[in-house]
């Protein structure tokens, strides 16, 4: 039996409340050679009183050495292997333009594209449009029809829009449309089992009224389709943990991928005082909550080690707010860490911290990577994380006798 | 999907160079309670200051607890699931005489044996001849022939040889003929399985023959057979990680092992320093670096404790020769320990230093078994150095969106 086979037997009713706090990208690397990471130089006093009373330690999201998107580095964080979980590109480009994909959806990236009059393709990004245009051409595309199923076409920006069919026994093992050099006409759509060639001919049926749509419109006269992905069969944190759970995030995709393991997605501000005001309200009515501070990361991404810096110390200021409430379990950590210094999402192992009254006590006195080198979680695999707080929160009860 | 399947999918092309060097056996013990191990008796500059700038840890080469052979061991050093990927005895053993086994082959492990008149096991080891004359029977054995098949007879030393059987179809679920007592007649060989039923029939025809050509050369006049194995099917290291893999290394196991995983064997002279004006000379032409340095295992094996932390003082000498080259990864491990104290490979984890520029520091100063506890590594797998070392070459994409 899994760990999902063993929780789903284990867990029990209780009326304590977990706090996952994510901040994106948390971890960091030093600019200089023995210098200090973004969290280390960060002056960070509730932190590290948390860090005194809790459990610190160093998560890998995936496997050693595997730099995670932000899919998987959440699933693992909401306790799902993403090696055994995987969200195609189709539908987190969908969630991340904060359409609700469901459970008959095939969705698929397209561009639009620029063909002449012989059909083949003269650029492939159609000159890069304006993402009013990408609107106004979308437009034009609702209106396929393709009998027995819906279909949903969104703008993303520039070239760049999402398509979604949605119906019964629609595959994803379809071939991406695009030829991916100029020249060429599109590719015909092929299915590789019965059900992906049922969205195969929903594709190219599509692809032929597009074209029929898009006549005249040109630089933006064609589509091409990539990664067709089907909604992922994810069961759901309230069936394999017992928690009435909760994400409150800005951003599409976070919302989006809460929703996929069956979380409610609460309404929020920008600011993560707005986030903590709304946990806040919400608190008598659920038991986990989500939390996603997102500028951790893209102060990270940007290389902007100072502001990365700030926006921990950002954090480390509300902190007090959410200790207020008085949680069972309260979870510091990231999806993935995203050093300045790398300007991207890396391998690196991701600072974690928890606190919990039945947190055994471990040397760490102040949160940053290499103090939680010598802490009680040890380095473990990310997706142990919320077993281990169910445990904490007194929510899982004895295996064996 | 498993690691192999995701590595296949992000490993991008890059010019960096990753150069692993195995200090054979490196791992050890101390003499006395409370003492020194031999690579903290050892001298290590430069393995020390190498250690300042990277991380360290202490890999386990398959499960804690297990001793691993030098192929299990090198297996998960290259990247391989040594309880996934199992190379047999009789392919070991071919490899270990420079034996250039293929994918056709099922090779067995033999001993000269001496039967009576009845055909009844006097003698297992023949009297242990002189490898001269294990050489000069192997010669008479050279003579069998099977049709439809090609069968390669090769002495290995004393009692000792190796046959190779070549050909179509040959399995090797096949029964040892050792009987593993006197008084018995050698068994016959049976075949599990069609194919290992074609390989049986070979061999008992062989062994008619072994018995004819030997006839009235007593004691060495009969041949026993064990450890049938085939060429193990192993994806190449070019397949699953997109490198160029070149080993430099002088005992013909480690060489062997190398080729099974798909990598170019250079020829290269008996010391440290022949190895490293090898890696000098074939720097442009490869991306990752097999050093095998065999000595700190052997005088492990001696339990010569000295001249081990004298082997290991001559590495570290030898080291600043490969930081020259400007690799972008450096890592220094073994593929098990050899304590000399116990005179034999161990199941103790392997100290491991992993060098990067972009590694984030860990408090670890000198190179040593109880310092790698508080390294950034942890304690690991070694079938993840690999991927980690791939991370640090920047030659691994990014896991999901």
């Amino acid at each position: 039996m899994d760990l999902h086979g063993l929780i789903r037997d284990l867990h029990e009713p209780a009326e304590t409340k977990i706090v996952l706090l994510v901040a994106d990208g948390l971890g960091g690397l030093p600019i200089e050679p023995n210098g200090k990471t973004e969290l280390e130089t960060a002056r960070t006093p509730n932190l590290d009183a948390l860090t005194r009373e809790g459990v610190c330690g160093l998560s890998t999201p995936v496997l050693p050495g595997i730099t995670p998107g932000s899919g998987p580095g959440h699933l693992a964080l909401f306790g799902y292997d993403p090696m055994q979980y995987r969200i195609g590109r189709g539908i987190l480009e969908a969630l991340g333009i904060n359409f609700q994909v469901g459970p008959r959806d095939v969705a698929v990236r397209g561009n639009f594209c620029t063909v002449d009059g012989a059909g083949l393709i003269s650029d492939r990004r159609a000159g890069r449009p304006t993402t009013e245009r990408c609107q106004a051409m979308c437009r034009l595309l609702q209106d396929v029809r393709i009998p027995g199923l819906d279909v949903f076409v969104e703008p993303v920006r520039e070239h760049r829009l999402v398509v979604v069919f949605r119906g019964d026994h629609l595959g994803d093992a379809v071939n991406d449309t695009d030829p991916q050099q100029i020249g060429h006409k599109p590719l015909e759509a092929k299915g590789a089992d019965p059900d992906s060639a049922n969205t195969a001919r929903a594709v190219n049926t599509f692809l032929v009224e597009a074209a029929r749509l898009l006549k005249g419109q040109s630089p933006t006269n064609m589509v091409t389709l990539r990664g067709f992905a089907r909604y992922p069969q994810i069961a759901t944190m309230q069936a394999v943990y017992g928690l009435r759970p909760v994400a409150i995030a800005v951003y599409p995709m976070y919302r989006g991928l809460a929703r996929l393991v069956g979380m409610e997605v609460a309404e929020a501000g920008a600011t993560l005082s707005d986030l903590i005001e709304t946990l806040r309200k919400l608190w008598s009515q659920f038991d986990f909550f989500f939390l996603h501070y997102k500028y951790t990361d893209s102060t990270g991404e940007d290389g902007n080690f100072p502001a990365k810096v700030e926006m921990i110390e950002h954090l480390d200021e509300e902190l007090p707010k959410i200790r207020a409430l008085d949680p069972d379990v309260l979870i510091v950590t990231g999806d993935h860490s995203t050093p300045s210094k790398l300007r991207s999402h890396s391998w690196h192992p991701v600072p974690t911290l928890l606190w919990s009254p039945t947190c055994r006590p471990d040397p760490v006195t102040e949160f940053g990577e290499s103090y939680c080198l010598h802490g009680g979680l040890g380095q473990f695999q990310a997706r142990y994380l919320l077993p281990l707080a169910m445990a904490h929160a007194r929510r899982l009860g004895k295996f064996g006798a």
